[in-house]
């Protein structure tokens, strides 16, 4: 594992569960974890238990002992990392977004697909059981056509004017801001539950254009977009309504949409991830309402391993299903979705939606494609 | 009163329950109504009250005995009729949108301006106790400033594609469809609540083009919008998103805004239009969230008029307090909001999304009204 | 009408309104109103629209041109009231709880069906559409054997203990505090949607003992109680667990009942009383969960007299349906429910429970009626 | 551990995770498991992570390297489990409810005390951050005085009358039904919560009285309630009003209760248990309302140890800080909450609902303690 922040954290638990909930074909073992700060890698290595530790992340992608590396790091160095990874053999999954720019993008499915390695994008939403319920009631054509979907990625944690100038908020580490950070998400899902996107029209959106540096010597500039709205059409026909933004004063952390078909509808909420509202048209007139579904049943993916019905499983638990779907792609040498191509897409849509904001004009997935 | 459908109803109901729960400085008589067909409007009037009948409008804006107009008729009739009402002297109030372009509806602006006459648009969702609570928390900067509107409008009754073209799928009557009709009011909402739109980028869709004709003489061409999107910047900065749809299935009327502003954030929905959900940011840490607060109390506008708290009020209600502050505009001659201005300034966002759908590009308010 | 507060504001509007709505076999006159303070009533017949006013209840009893007494006075009275009212052949209804004592609840009773006069308890609820729905489905057998119902009626609007001693507060005048106030509504719900009940056990609390008295010249006892909670056996089989209580800080008027039974389950809450959730065992495996019906559609009763699905009605049209059904009985010499006799039987459940209380055993309703 | 099942499974789990998440002052170790079966345990074993295996759990209360004995059979065995294992100078935790008597739970209160060994029952929804929050406000004083209690566990498992008889069903396994098994964990909450219980009045119900046998050699009778309620008097003044079922349709797992104080409210739902509904009486007129607070952050108990604000925990993160705080216990000689003294009290009402239920009349604890 590269990186032992947040993510880091995260990730390491997963491959430490994994094994108590599933039945692997393979366990994972957490061979090294690197890190620019011995201290503080070594100090995750404990707490995360990893056996090894390396400041220089190189070091790991030698290593003969390290089948899969595991990029926990700021956007900005994703690309060099995989590459590196895929170049020398090794599988690799990397936190989200894929890369800065959809060409970085392109460049590290290009070096996935050539090198034959697994690859994935940490876009562990997707393996929310309710998530891959609706996504499995839209596959089996119970929603029918699909007419909408509009979905917000909603925080309030840089509201503060105060909030430092931190990576996340340099363009040049990350991106973009919201948009990349957070709505990455919803376009993966969108892709995932609706399909392609065929053109977006973007707004970006700076409220605070000053901050603190972290270091305390002043202010600098943002440059990266607080909140992000956008338009699309998707190529089937679909219309999408999307917001990201960290300014949503009250919302912490909320990931919700909602998804309109000729056969019914689907609302979901990660601050309640277990629950899915759904709407069925044939359903009786006079008793139609949307039911709210407790997704914690033998009948809803990946709950069987759990507990009885009833009984909740947390954010966390996403990334325990993302890893044992990465450790089945491994094992079957198959990249599992979403994976580097996901990864790719989904940094078009987000370029796509920037170049629309810039120039004010809708823009093509297509248009962006040409274009690297 | 010049129609007597569904909205006639209304209008009429609240006419008459107005005095029962308020204390007007006069007390609405319902002289007349009219209608093209005779049998029709006799009932009509019998139902709903009304002491004489018209089958030519133009008799009711010639008649000495009335002081008020009200226009309930398809939107492609609001302008002559409104206009012949001003000309006569008579107040007038029209159901929205107030006209089918933004040019007509200047010309009816003008027409009430130049006659002098107490004018409205019926946005009757601005006197919602809730809403016009949460108008007041945000005058009183108890939200600070706005960085967010997200609202959407949401019906479901055309989706099954045996419904027939009624006069509201052509575009001559309407102008628009989902957008006109209900983003109409959520345009309104916003315009109360967060203030002027700068520009717009929108996008339409029509998903059924064909439907039956009302006759049964074989199908037609749907000639407006089925759903309508559209990004909004607004003139203090704030960002917008919004979205119009009667292809949602499950919702029959969600009419529902988040507002998020530096120091709190509002939510409503028409569904359970009683209820104001509010956050502040100067909550005690660790005891932060969205309250619930059922707006059925002394200190929520209207409320006094009706029951103890936590006895609700429902949709015709909203038309008493329109109607309310109306007969207060007519008495102390000044045009309560929503007026022919705001029916202007809506019909002028009405006009820049469907400019902008049509181009592709953002589009300004202040090109709308320079192109007039 | 005798009485010219609260309910009689919500009783006169009901005559008032429901032509408009529904098409009755007759048009209530609101011939005359009474009350002991003459400024008063007059003002209230006014507002209210009565065409005379009387000063003494005896008197609408004597006039030959009154048919009907609507009685909307302090408990204590009702008793005198209804069986002048019935002894003079005037049809009659009256508030709730019916009477202070089961056995004044029987002679009123037994007055009413001597006297072949049709009769009414208002018990509103009853008519909200949600709560006529769930009473059909139930009917219907679409839940099958019912096993439970948890009903609660909280309110908080006397936990200030410096809100005065008023009569609510004195046994002599209301038989009994939250209990008879709140509980009755309950009782007769479950009476409604369950059926009759074979007894209970009692328990009865009076948080606040002292209270000033309202003419500021001390304090006296609080002699009902603030809250009560019950348990329930019902003929059938089925388990109740009922509370009543003004103690519930934020809870200004919650009226909610959960019932299950062998295929399904119905919860509603007065607080959004338009919404009924359903739950039904037979629905797929997977997406079983509670449905959110908004009961505003043309299948659910009452509500084809009013807007376009999604369009919610408020507390004031419980009674609105309520009087259309009073006016129907009279028109067809019936008596609709809740009559006197659902009176006189919620009337022993509310004694039952007292005497439960008192004695710290179960009591069947049996047994009170035993003791007549 | 003895046992394997279920418990077992979430138990092995939270020792496990445990030092992931805290910084235990010890580490535990998965020293051994046993069960009768021995195939099943070593599956255990070899799934959960204990490092042996026994057949005869009086082998474990023998073995010098266990310090720690974890209870997870059926109830009627944890007596002399407990017993054992404190006379042998164990540390030990036993799943709930403690005991299928109060006699029994007397026995292993006084057992542990003799022993001087660290013990707890595992009445793990105490650690839910969102309960402990809770505490802390009531602690606090922030609800004032308590009035109320209510509180529901309602399931549905068993409701299909083809559910076999399994031991959860038989008396002699579990003492109680429905009432020991969920019961016991709301008695167990409004103990924590609110304060100890004076007095109770029960009813209990077999609905299902005959089911199959689990071998299909026929039926045989089901010795428990399927359901209880009971009324309650609380030492210091409120009053309790309580339901556990089985056969409540719809809810898999809704263990709900509401807590009124004289300045506030507070409302709790283990379905979504990262939330916490709370009102405050002295939140200014007009902004009332319940709060829902995502009791994920940093202020709110055990949450520092997971992710940033607005990401979930399970439910088997209760388990984890119920470990962490019996840990912590046993390095200093401390038995945390829930104790064998909770255990007991639990017992004592759990007695005295089953008395009640049985005499039909009201029973108080001390009367069951005085019987011991």
């Amino acid at each position: 594992m590269i990186g032992h922040q947040f993510m880091g954290k995260v990730h390491s638990h997963a491959y430490r569960d994994l094994p108590f909930y599933f039945d692997p074909p393979a366990v994972p073992v957490q061979q090294a974890i690197s890190g620019r700060n011995e201290a503080a890698v070594r100090e995750a290595a404990e707490q995360f238990g990893w056996d090894s530790v390396e400041t220089d992340w190189r070091r790991l992608v030698e290593r003969d002992d390290i089948d899969l590396i595991d990029i926990v790091t700021p956007n900005h160095t994703h690309a060099d990392m995989a590459i590196a990874a895929a170049e020398a053999g090794k599988h690799v999954i990397s936190e989200k977004p894929l890369a800065v720019t959809a060409a970085q993008a392109k460049r590290m499915k290009d070096a996935v697909e050539e090198n034959n390695v697994v690859h994935m994008v940490s876009h562990n939403y997707r393996y929310a059981p309710a998530v891959q319920y609706a996504a499995q009631l839209i596959r089996e054509g119970r929603l029918g056509r699909i007419y909408h979907i509009r979905a917000q990625y909603l925080q309030d944690f840089i509201m503060d004017p105060a909030f430092p100038l931190v990576w996340r908020l340099k363009k040049e580490y990350t991106g973009s801001g919201a948009l990349g950070d957070i709505g990455a998400h919803i376009i993966d899902l969108a892709r995932f539950l609706v399909g392609e996107f065929h053109s977006v029209s973007g707004m970006l959106q700076t409220f605070i254009p000053e901050r603190p540096l972290e270091d305390g010597s002043g202010t600098g500039e943002v440059t990266v977009d607080d909140a992000a709205g956008f338009l699309a059409r998707f190529n089937n026909g679909a219309m999408g309504v999307f917001e990201a933004t960290r300014f949503a004063a009250g919302s912490r952390n909320k990931n919700q949409f909602e998804i309109n078909g000729e056969k019914g509808s689907i609302r979901w909420d990660l601050e309640n991830m277990n629950n899915l509202e759904v709407y069925f048209e044939d359903d009786e007139p006079g008793m139609q309402g949307f039911r709210m579904i407790h997704c914690t049943e033998a009948e809803h993916p990946y709950m069987q391993a759990y507990w009885p019905a009833g009984h909740i499983i947390g954010y966390e638990h996403t990334f325990i299903h993302q890893m044992a779907e990465l450790i089945n792609g491994i094992h079957e040498n198959k990249s599992p979705h979403a994976n580097f191509n996901d990864g790719f897409e989904n940094q078009v849509v987000l370029e796509a939606v920037q170049e629309s904001a810039a120039s004010g004009s809708w823009m093509t997935t297509e248009q962006i494609k040409a274009g690297l």
